[in-house]
């Protein structure tokens, strides 16, 4: 533990003494450094996978489920995919140097504020190697210096992949130092770096709730956390039926491991009798496991082929993250409400309703990061935004909500120009 | 203790119940309720100055230096001044509901980020009764309730100004609980109010460094910090020396025991024959102690009626809050940058030269949040910048950076206005 501690301190001063320069390292850099990344984890994907090869071995042997193990595996393809989102971040615009609300202020001081890189950002993540690049090229182009610590059974292919990043940097012309990789996989690392004040400017942690709270609550250091996504979608009394099964099939199935998928389905009483067997059919081919209430379960009963459990407690609040949805009935747009108040993450939150006020009270009450009106919650995504990329999706109020990109990843200073004011 | 405890989490329920109506509550009664308080401020003075009277003969009792005494003090002109801040709240624009970089992205799905509040605000503050009003009236307007902890000895002070600003708030028609004050005082209760997850969504620590510290170190929940300035004026061997008298003269004496103040006074070797004398007269003047290194002395010690004081280790880095200004001499632009960087605290720095190169790589190097040329620190400061008022000045880099005012008290959610989209 106490070379592990040395390790991160050292690599913690570097990443330091570099984000100095990387401050204002030109965007002609940066670009040539994510494309020349680009193009070694193509180059070099032979080295890259011998590497992986030895993580997935090893998790297999230690009984690691199908699902894990997938989110581990690298492949040609996969390393074609992570060098094309590296070179759409080379593609997106540089945030740092913008000036906001640039103006001449009555005595001829003129002032603006503008956006500089936040300094060093640390990210704590999980099993999958592709984070490595991901969070690397983001901090890059946002001027970032960064300190990965990866899980460890992926050590081995992130050892891989940042020496692939820090050589296609050195050779660009990025100031040494850029990218840290902590070897060490100790688990109590982390009560270190979350103390790490003065060399970290903010750490990201991104894995399960146990980890979240673990960084949340002892960092004393600033914490974007986010990632934990209860999500709802209420089918309102006036909703069009078929844009409401669309929508519910699709934020629930198109991808039910992730955390902007549906668990939750209210439906308005007046609407169940009509909805609820239509969607069930839907989601019964998609073998999804519905946790209903005892007013769904009156309902959906008489159907046969469905996989109907009854809803406990627990099931209300529960991120799922599998072909599992909770369905309840609500008499109102207002207990719809309270119910989401209630057991919501503030992550992403749904109506589908042809009423416009009803749209619009959802809109305005519901205090979340993305709050939707007709649309599936599947589109909480840097990507699908068109803000191109994303190192995660914050819950929290301060700083950053929802997906957060390049901009979100830089801080501002304020610039004044004067030609000798004094304050009167 | 247990009763403290009670209260605390009494009030932060209630808060929390407000802060859902808060957030759509109309400008208008918000604006309403604000010109209330500011009326209610000179219509109420008596009972308000009585209150206050018991706080200052208590603090004298005790031995309260002069200094603390007269920040405790209200008085019918400090009142007044009081109700004018509040209008001016009322009269600035409204944050909350705007929305930024709305657009309608390629498959019909029309995105936006609208500005709402955070939530409910609590702050810790010591003996200034002004505050408990400043805080309200920027929470209120934009949209917050707030939790207000004010120090021991202006409790009768401050729960005299909140109830004048309760009752005010009462008869506009905003919501009951939006702002709520802790009458316990006792130190302990920080410890609990730091950890109130889940209701209290940021906390701003206004006081000495021991209290920030302690909240930004343990607190569960997001902090705001700031308030300890550090502040520089670099004079460069090109400087313009009559604008850069006049400039060290207003950031040091015009008002010495602010946080935007000069602390350190750095002087190009090639500047400091011609400089120091000059503004060593200037400042013996207002009897200021300069505490010098021995460049610094070597030159100024044959100039007679100067309070000099050799300048000890502890001196650079030190915020004096007072007439004393460490000064040492420099040999580059650059050494100038490493001493700010070593020694600053993060908050405003200054150069004074005419050389375009040399102001602007102090603007892109210098890490603080404002950053000046041939300016006095003396302007960061919200009213000065044009933002209205403050909260307070931070000098962490995530969220706010600076002045913070209005804007700086909201989050913002994503709206996404649908018609059936689903994610392929």
């Amino acid at each position: 533990m106490k070379s592990a501690v040395k390790e991160l301190e050292e690599k913690g001063k570097a990443a330091k003494a570099a984000s100095r320069k990387l401050a204002f390292l030109s965007t002609e850099i940066k670009n040539k450094a994510l494309v020349n990344i680009a193009e070694a984890l193509v180059d070099k994907k032979d080295e890259i996978l011998a590497a992986n090869e030895i993580d997935y071995d090893e998790a297999k042997a230690s009984g690691m489920g199908e699902a894990m193990l997938d989110r581990l595996m690298l492949s040609p393809n996969r390393l074609e995919g992570m060098a094309q989102d590296t070179k759409t971040v080379a593609a997106l615009p540089d945030p740092v140097g913008e000036v906001l609300d640039m103006r001449t202020l009555p005595n001829g001081l003129q002032i603006g504020r503008r956006r500089v890189p936040l300094g060093v950002i640390a990210a704590i993540y999980e099993s999958r190697p592709n984070v490595t690049i991901d969070i690397s090229s983001l901090c890059l182009k946002s001027g970032n210096a960064v300190i990965l610590r990866g899980g460890r059974e992926a050590i081995n292919s992130n050892t891989a992949l940042a020496r692939v990043a820090q050589e296609a940097c050195h050779q660009s012309g990025v100031p040494q130092g850029a990218i840290q990789l902590i070897n060490s996989t100790e688990r109590a690392l982390v009560n270190h770096m979350i103390k790490m004040k003065g060399i970290i400017d903010l750490i990201i942690p991104r894995g399960g709730a146990a980890l979240i709270q673990l960084v949340s609550e002892n960092a004393a250091i600033p914490v974007l956390t986010g990632g934990i996504g209860v999500c709802h979608t209420y089918v309102d009394k006036s909703a069009d039926l078929n844009k409401a099964v669309a929508i519910a099939y699709n934020a629930k199935v198109q991808r039910p491991t992730v955390c902007n998928a549906l668990d939750c389905l209210l439906v308005h009483s007046q609407a169940a009798q009509a909805y609820l067997p239509s969607i069930a059919k839907e989601w019964a081919k998609a073998k999804v496991e519905m946790h209903c209430d005892e007013r769904v379960m009156a309902i959906l009963k008489p159907v046969p082929s469905l996989k109907l459990v009854p809803a406990a407690d627990e099931d209300w609040g529960k991120e799922f993250l599998s072909l599992k949805a909770a369905i309840k009935v609500v008499d109102s747009l207002d207990e719809a409400l309270e119910h989401i108040e209630k057991y919501g993450s503030g992550h992403s939150e749904a109506i589908v309703t042809e009423d416009y006020s009803a749209a619009m009270r959802f809109l305005n009450e519901v205090d979340a990061a993305c709050v939707y009106a007709n649309a599936s919650t599947r589109f909480t995504d840097g990507g699908q935004f068109g803000l191109g990329a994303e190192i995660g999706i914050s819950t929290q109020k301060l700083h950053a909500r929802g997906p957060m990109a390049l901009k979100e990843l830089t801080s501002y200073k304020w610039i004044i120009f004067g030609s000798g004011q004094v304050r009167p």
